[in-house]
This record gives structure tokens, sequence and C-alpha cells, in this order.
């Protein structure tokens, strides 16, 4: 029976094989920015300033349930990770953000140039690290898990790119919504589901299903942090000023208000940097039903996501592990 | 007969090949940056503003020259190009740069979040072109190329940390610089050099000849351009306010000039954004013998780059190609 002790043991696994690619730097600032950003040093580090590890934890996961050693999978998980921190280093500098998970940002602390550079740098770890996969499986699949890495990037540059645009757009559609977390959320995490498959050697079946699966939790996974920062717990308990209204941030709830009523949008207008207006907002929302859309999006991509996870997984223990873990990331409250 | 018009027919393949990779892209600004940066979109675009195509033409040169076809090489040469351009966005950004090749960058235009996420694109597309080595040459030998662009990329963004650092440390060893010069420079031109030889599939002993090669070449070009910005001719003939010495650029010459005499030191301390001083700092680095050191230093590698050549390339043809290319490259004078 797989435990909890063994999702520790996996995680534990994957911090050492980011470390190896890391500590692989010489000694100095440069090496520093990476293990800050890392949560590993400085000020504020702990298990939460690491992050959830969602990615590469799916990585292993896949690989083990379609019956993969789930240590060769390692430089792939690795790989995901350190993709997903590249990018953020990146957006905290485009998204002129002071904070990640508590701390401040590589820019904060080291500047803008070198933190494109430290980015730059984290981006191109996890290209040497996916290389390490060429241990343990045939040259011809290391190029399909390359070229796997390569195309979720150019999502995730693509999906950046539209999340850019989209805040100095005045119209932004929901279908306009679709394309762009597809990119910015939904591209990395399907890759990471695929990448297990692509270790352990399934067909081709198989993996259009687990690349699936992951694009689904990647979209549900965006669609019910566009709620939380609306209506979740965090929000409604008095810090209004979190809200994503007070922000003006152009979530799912905001962009089906916004198609719906001209009135809304008027009210929205006006209150961007108004956090003692959010939760009139946040219930003129409700009235047009767009809490109900939202819900029922992250409902059937969940349901979706379930689907093609069933198809995926053969191991019935792991199966529900990866079951487990969509219901947790999806029910999450804050 | 090898002639003028074969590099020609080269330049207009690199090019069709970066177009190939840049216009899969969905038409939009994203694109338009990406063609913009390249030479090839918007104001100003002409043959210059696309840059030189050194490092391609290398990779093309290289696998011509040991045998090998060069159309195959061809998405390595893109990869590398794209590279060489990825970091350009970069570092514009990095260093606060208005202009490159006499345009206005990326992220003057279009604002440091796109621009950032630009290049991280540019980054992207330089691993999705390696990619399309695996239609001519075995799975394990694309591996190598990966890997070999990894590794440059490593030290690119190494160096590029150093670059940063130096401005605002005080003490700078001439061993620093070299430390410096050899990952911002030379570990593209190396691995670029080294992608032919790669794609031809020649052994150990003559790649280890070609990445040499593409080292020292990227040495002398640093060490010649750090001499230009000093007594080139666009400097000497009035244009001092384009001179290192005004800009407080620490290169090669003002590095040893600092190290010999501490009264250079305060005279270039003063001479910061003083284009009148610079001719007279000029004129005490020469009597320190810092014009010297950097003349020899260039010849050194130099020398050292075409015994390399001459050990990995046996095509006689190619080989004086190559040598005058590297011969027009490092006494250029502007």
């Amino acid at each position: 029976m797989k435990s909890k002790e063994w999702i520790t043991e996996l995680l534990t696994a994957i911090d050492e094989e980011l470390k190896k690619q890391v500590y692989r730097l010489p000694a100095g600032e440069m090496r520093d920015m990476l293990s800050y950003h890392l949560g590993w040093f400085g000020e504020g580090n702990s298990i939460t300033a690491q992050g959830k590890r969602i990615r590469p934890l799916l990585t292993l996961l896949t690989c083990a349930g379609t019956g993969g050693n789930w240590q060769y999978a390692l430089p792939a998980a690795a790989a995901v990770e350190l993709v997903h921190n590249f990018s953020l280093i990146h957006d905290d500098i485009e998204d002129n953000s002071d904070l990640r998970r508590g701390r401040k940002t590589v820019w904060k602390l080291w500047g803008i140039a070198q933190a494109v550079n430290a980015g730059d740098l984290m981006f191109t770890l996890s290209r040497i690290s996916l290389m390490d996969l060429s241990g343990s499986i045939p040259a011809d699949r290391v190029l399909k898990a390359v070229s796997c890495l390569d195309h979720s990037c150019e999502s995730l540059t693509y999906g950046q790119f539209l999340d850019l645009d989209y805040e100095t757009r005045k119209q932004i559609s929901i279908e306009d919504y679709w394309k762009m977390i597809s990119g910015k959320t939904a591209a990395l995490t399907s890759c990471s589901a695929k990448m297990g498959g692509l270790v352990s050697g399934v067909d081709q079946g198989r993996l259009g299903a687990l690349a699936g699966y992951g694009q689904h939790l990647g979209l549900a996974f965006q669609v019910v942090d566009d709620w939380l920062g609306i209506w979740g717990d965090a929000v409604m308990i008095g810090k209004s000023t979190d809200s994503d209204l007070a922000s003006g941030k152009k979530t799912l709830p905001v962009i089906f208000g916004l198609e719906k009523s001209g009135e809304f949008a008027d009210m929205w207008q006006h209150g961007i940097g108004v956090p003692e207006a959010s939760q009139a907002l946040a219930g003129k929302l409700e009235a047009l039903g767009a809490q109900e859309y939202t819900l029922q999006q992250a409902e059937t991509h969940t349901q979706k996501a379930l689907y093609m996870l069933e198809k995926a997984i053969p191991d019935p223990e792991i199966l529900q592990i990866l079951k487990d873990l969509t219901f947790d990331l999806l029910s999450r409250k804050k």
C-alpha cells in the first residue's frame, strides 16, 4: 500500500534532484539567487517558500502509475519544476510583483537586470537536467521529452504574451481567456503529466490521455484560482485588498461579467484600487451568474481531467493517489 | 571553386531557416517583436539590422569543411543565431540600452515586460529549431547538439552575471575579465563551430579542435571589440561620446590600466561621462602599455584560433574561407 510516506519520499527525491542542478553552479551570488527563489536560502526560506511542487509530482506519479521506475523520471521532474520557476522569476518582473510566496521577489532583492539573467539560467538548467534522462531511457525517447518541454515553453510564453496584452485591451472574450490560460497554465501541467509516460514508455494513446489529463487539470486549477481570487476565504474574511476585483485582474468571472453587463463594466472600472468596492462587485457578479459559470467550468474540466486519468493510469493504487491529488488541488480554499 | 556567391547562398539559407521558425508563430504583435529584432520588420529593417550572422555561418562552414552536408546543419545554425539574439534582447534590457544596430531596442518599443517574454520565446524557438536536426542525423548525435547548446547557454548566463556584477565592483582583475568573456562571448562561438562537426559526425579530436577554434575566435573577437571601443576609427575621428572610456565600461585595456596605475584609476573615474577626457585617457593607457597588451592578446588568440582551425578542417578550400572570415572579423576597424 502506497502511503503518505511514499509521497514524502518522492518530494524529497525531487528536492535532491533540483539541488543537484543548482549546486553544480559555482558558489556565489548567482547561485544564491536561484536557491533563494527555490526557497532553500535567505530570509524566509522554508518548505512553504519552496512551493507545492505539483508539476514534478505529476511527472513521478504518472511514470510510476504507468509501470515505469519513478526514479528514472527525476531529471524530467526537476526540469518541469525549473521551467515553472524560471517563468515565475520573469513573471514577477513583468507583473511588477514585490512578493512571491510571502517573500520578496528576486528582482526586488537583486534588481531587474540580474533577475532577468537568473531566470534565463534557471531556464537553461531545466534543459540540462532533462539531458540526464539519457542514462536511463533511449535517445529517441529523450528527444521526445525535450520536444515536449520545448513546445510547452512556446505555449507558456505565448500565454504570457496574451496575459500582458489583455491588460491593455478593452475587450476580452471568454474565448480569449481560454487561449491565454491554455498557454500560461495548462501547457506545462500537460507536459508534466505526459513526461511520466514518456519515461515509462507508454503507447501514443496513453500519452494522449496523460497530456489531456494535465491539460484539463491546468485549466481547472486556473479557474479555481480565479474563483478563489474573488470568493475565496482569504478575500471574503476581511482581506479584500487581496481581491482580484480590487487589483483589476481580468479573471474568468470578471470577463464573464464584462461580457454580460455594461453596468457591471462601469462598476468594475471604478472599483479598481478601491478594496471597499469589492464586496458589492462580487455580489453583482453572483447576480449575473458569473460565480455559477466559473464553478461549473471548474467542475467540467475537473471531470474531464479525471476521465482522462482513468484512461491513462492502469495501476489502481497510483490512480487513486492521483485522483486524491487532483481533488485536493481543485477543492482548495486558498 | 567556392565563391562569394556561395557565402551569399549560405546566408540566404540561414535567413530562410530563421524565418521558418519565427513565421510559424501566429501573426500578431508577439511575432512582430521577434521579426523586428531580427531586422525583417518595422522601422529601419534592413540587411544591416539583421546583424552579421557570424555564428550560424560558422556552423554551416565547419559542417561543410569537415565533409558534411551544410544543409543538414541549418537547424543548428538557426538555433545558435536565435540564442545569440535572445541574449541581445535581454542584454539590452539589463544594460538599459536604447539602441541596437542603429534602431530602437525591443524593450524601448514594447516595454520591459513584453521584451523579457519575447526573449524567452526566442530562446525557446532556438531549442525547437535544433530538434529539426532529427530528420537528418541520428538521435544520439542530436542529443549531443542539444547538450552543446545547453552548456553554452549556461556559460552565457554566467558570463552575463559576471558582467553585471563587475559594474558594481571596485576591483576587477585581468583573470576576472577572461572568465567573463569566456562565458559571455566565447561559449557560443565555440558551440557554433562545434555544431558543424556534430552534424557532419567528426571524431572527438576534431570536435575539440572546432570547439577550441570557436573559443579563441570569440576571445579574440571580444578583445578586438574592446580595442575598437577606445582606439577604433569611430572613436578617434571625433565621436568620442562613443568611447568606452566615456561610458565607464570595464574593458580589457581599462582593467589593465586600473591594475597598473592608481593615477590612471583616478583619471578614469573622473572621466566617466566626460567625452572630452577620452583622448587624454587613451593616451595614458597607451603610455602604460595597455594598447600594446590588448593588441598582443588579440594576436595570441587569433593565432590559437587559426592553429585549431588547421587541425579541424580537412577541406582546403573551406579552410581558406574560414581563415579569411576569421581574419576579416579580427582585423575590422569598426
